[in-house]
């Protein structure tokens, strides 16, 4: 309880209470405002300490840890800009729900906009973007602000980790001495320990016992019976963190009939369910109008998750005339098609599993067997243009391999722009103990190393990075980590020297302004970053040599880049051919 | 006055608005979203694209620029967590006034909230940092929204101009098509051609005249009595762009015989003025009460400028019992030691033209000779301790020897944490034709290489940045616009692996966490970051090394790095020494 000055015993109170509360590891990044808590994080024998130097860096690091784990990563930087810097991660958190806690060091309130050094407006500096915002009252040794301390922490991370959960801003004012140097009188002997050490039990200060939307009875019996029909589907999105039960899914599925498509993100696309259960993971290859006018429309789809990354998955799902059921627990109407006829507010993997208990229609194996046909000639005509001889190297072939070679349990990091694209399009759904990650909130392409080293902080999976070049280069920053946290990973570089996504676009047909300003060939040779992250660099530039040096990645220790050089044109070129020689075989 | 569609015309008028706005120049990031805007600006004569790929660097580098030239530079970016990454560049250039206008694309308002794709609130995403924030309704080719348009673009340039400058944000929907594919009725035959064309004169929508505040006769004639004292100082802290009158200064300083002491932002560190006043600038090295208690207190202060970087400074001003008159045109009250007697809210330059015309107060000689004879005691013991043969190496004779061996004219940027405080320290006021800048407003360490890369895009001056090796690792991202916007420069990287500055503070004598959370060595060798950007490259540890190195690289063509590497701890026991022997000396 006893302490050199308040800001020590105030540091430390609130790293108590992060412990306490579950939290494991904090990100900070050097500072001298943030001393007070730098320092209590750092003694604490209960929390590890990443170090990130570059506050963007740190906050998608945060990022990855806490949507691989589905905990709270708290995160400590100092006043000013650097604060700013975590605002893109920020949104991403957001939006795609992983819990998050931005502790933002600041100066005494006095000095806000008095044109002192270093301070800016800090105050709801994320605007909407965080659950909850406090700026926190200046420290002082002192019961009941301590005791309002140790209830904002609780309550920030029950905050952060609620329905849906996500960022949380708290702002933290300190006044010099910031370091350990005792200050005499500063803290009273007597203070009172409740407040000063927090509950006697090792517990939270307040612990949280919090409920999630389930439906009652009668609500799950008319939802039930509006499923139990011929044809329908579980469509399942990019998860929330911690992710859905994949057996209670199935169950759902097997009760049903209902095929599950997939998103690569979803967490049902690998796992052991996919043996037992129609999960199909091509339709982003073939659900054009051409094969689907010929469909009968599915009665009902239920929809889970957050939107699905298949934009050819969306529109067929507009152009249904099925109900549909967007499941969400917090309610969010995350449906930008606007075809959905019912939002259901509910935990998705109760809510399957207390289902799969209540439907009952009548099985249409024709129906399922269509989809899986779907996906079977899809991968027939993907494997035949690309198999062995047939000479298809192409951008998708290497999220395929990844899938293929990837070691077990693997955590893969998809990038966005075309890897995630591709994910969703040359992975077919497998057994294999696989977890898909990427960034689908926002979708930017800022952030993807980190958000890969993040998640690899928190586990013993082999981690696989799958990144295109200028999302690599805008996070290069990022490839620190593997220095300072201690993160191994396989780099899966696709180097096509710009923004291979314009090819997919209509912009493409207009040079200028195509090449300079979109596509934008930087012409940069990677191998320099790998030098000076001393990671091991392999280029490669054809399947056979990829799948190599792929497997000697996974085989061997540290951290390797491999640079497969493709053509961006050339890639999407293919995958615009597969496409056609998919749908035009299934509108036979 | 034809264009194929809506998107096109829009962009069109948008970018027409810049150029007669006097805009010459717009940062563009690739991105789909954007694609109107960036099509416009491309194919627009008058204007100057920079493509720069990270938008976190791309604000900065726009920041730089604007900086150096005091006009507003326009920057365009896709949606999403892109617009995000502007942020710690916007709250530089609202705390520094530096005029830019942010166009961040959006998507049309039904996706907003919807779970769309790269969707995320844009709406006063900078909160209060930008001067007007304005959501542009979608796009039509309809008469009175586009008067709207270019009525609002001729708005944000004054805006962003306004007193205070700064950063304007207009978010700008749009819905595809985005690119120029033609889309037959969208742009009607007989739209009126004031709205689609613009004014027939050239000139923008609408011209604005906007005066500064100035102060009437009879206000100005009581102030200058209060300045026609014996004793005075005309403080100048960093400067707002587009930087003040250093005759107007000049002229105040001989009316009022008071020594001008400058801070190496303020725009009078350097210059031709330098020969005819007393300019003094080595005051972060003397200031102390051991020194000044003996010294008699100035009557009167006029500051101009923010608030200077001189902790040492603002102390002693603190500590003075003088009148003292902050000048803002913006009545920001900038002055955090709380110290000032009254506001005066004019603009400085105009001011100070005036003042010299009415002040007359009686000539002090001692008291500016007091001040000049410090500055040259500091002058001397640092002299004498780094001169030839001395051995006195350290980060402050880097700063000191770019101060003697830049060519003229030359653009001199100086990053955060320690160099802008020996650039203070250890840069003598001469009349070289020197410009110096920094970004002082929030003084983060982020963004450094940017701001300087934009810095040169706008001037044929030499470019040297002085920056330390965290700052460097933080922004090398920024590097990539020496190849991309034809920078040249020459790089000074102060290489003490980590964050010297932490051997100033107290927590110094804390270890752990001093060294793994504060100085954080992270044990990089820089070359690579050269190699990768085709970058010149020469590593130095002595004195004369670097000397040569710089001469070398001012008298060729490309950028350099010259990585100088010197030891943080050293440097600054060598700084502390250093004022100990000048204050020794002028206390006798």
């Amino acid at each position: 309880m006893s302490a050199p000055n308040r800001n020590v015993l105030w540091g430390r109170a609130l790293a108590d209470e992060l412990a306490r509360g579950g939290v494991d590891s904090v990100v900070v990044s050097p500072g001298s405002r943030s001393t007070p808590l730098v320092t209590a994080v750092e003694e604490h024998d209960d929390l590890h300490v990443f170090s990130v130097l570059d506050e963007r860096s740190a906050a998608y690091f945060a990022l990855g840890r806490a949507r691989r784990t589905g905990t709270v990563t708290p995160l400590i930087c100092t006043s000013g800009t650097a604060a700013a810097n975590y605002h893109p991660a920020v949104i991403e958190a957001s939006q795609s729900r992983v819990p998050l806690l931005l502790l933002t060091a600041d100066r005494p309130p006095e000095l806000r906009d008095s044109g002192a050094n270093q301070t800016v407006d800090q105050e709801k500096l994320y605007g909407d973007a965080v659950r909850w915002y406090k700026d926190l009252p200046e420290p002082e040794a002192e019961a009941r602000k301590l005791r309002s301390l140790r209830t904002t922490v609780a309550r920030a991370l029950t905050e952060a980790t609620g329905t849906p959960s996500g960022p949380v801003h708290l702002n933290c004012p300190f006044r010099k001495p910031l370091e350990p140097t005792p200050v005499a009188g500063d803290v009273p002997a007597d203070l009172d320990p409740l407040a000063a050490v927090g509950r006697d039990d090792g517990r939270p200060f307040v612990a949280t016992t919090a409920g999630t939307p389930q439906l009652d009875r009668r609500d799950l019996q008319r939802l039930a019976e509006s499923l139990s029909v011929e044809r329908g589907l579980i469509v399942a999105g990019p998860a929330d963190p911690p992710g859905v039960d994949p057996q209670a899914v199935t169950a759902l599925a097997h009760a049903t009939g209902f095929p599950i498509v997939a998103d690569p993100l979803s967490g049902l696309r690998f796992g052991g369910h996919t043996r037992v259960t129609t999960t199909v993971g091509g339709y982003d290859g073939y659900l054009d109008p051409r094969v689907t006018d010929d469909w009968p429309d599915p009665d009902a789809v239920l929809r889970i998750g957050a939107s699905p990354t298949s934009k050819r998955l969306r529109k067929y799902l507009a152009r249904t005339d099925a109900r549909q059921f967007v499941v969400d627990p917090a309610g969010a109407w995350r449906e930008a098609e606007f075809t959905a006829t019912d939002l259901v507010v509910a935990d998705p993997s109760r809510l399957a599993g207390r289902l799969a208990e209540l439907v009952g229609g009548p099985d249409a194996p024709d129906w399922r067997e269509r989809w899986a046909d779907a996906d079977r000639t899809h991968r027939e005509v993907v494997g035949d243009a690309t198999g062995d001889g047939a000479g298809g190297y192409f951008e998708g072939t290497v999220l395929a391999d990844v899938a293929d070679l990837a070691p077990e349990p693997a955590t893969l990091v998809v990038s966005n722009s075309n890897p995630v694209r591709d994910a969703d399009r040359y992975m077919p759904p497998a057994a294999a103990g696989y977890t898909v990650l990427g960034n689908r909130g926002a979708s930017g392409i800022d952030g993807v190393v980190s958000t890969a080293l993040g998640a690899g902080s928190a586990t013993t999976d082999h981690l696989t990075l799958v990144i295109g070049d200028l999302a690599y280069y805008h996070d290069s920053n990022g490839l620190l980590s593997v220095l300072r946290c201690g993160v191994d990973a396989t780099i899966v570089l696709i180097g096509n020297d710009g923004g291979g996504i314009f090819y997919r676009l209509p912009i493409e047909s207009f040079d200028p302004p195509f090449t300079e300003a979109f596509k934008t060939p930087h012409g940069l040779d990677f191998e320099p970053t790998a030098d000076l992250y001393a990671l091991g660099y392999t280029a490669v530039d054809d399947r056979e040599a990829f799948c190599d040096a792929y497997a000697d990645s996974v085989a061997s220790e540290g951290t390797d880049v491999i640079d497969v050089r493709t053509n961006g044109e050339a890639s999407q070129r293919t995958r615009e051919r597969l496409v056609e020689e998919t749908v035009a075989e299934l509108a036979e």
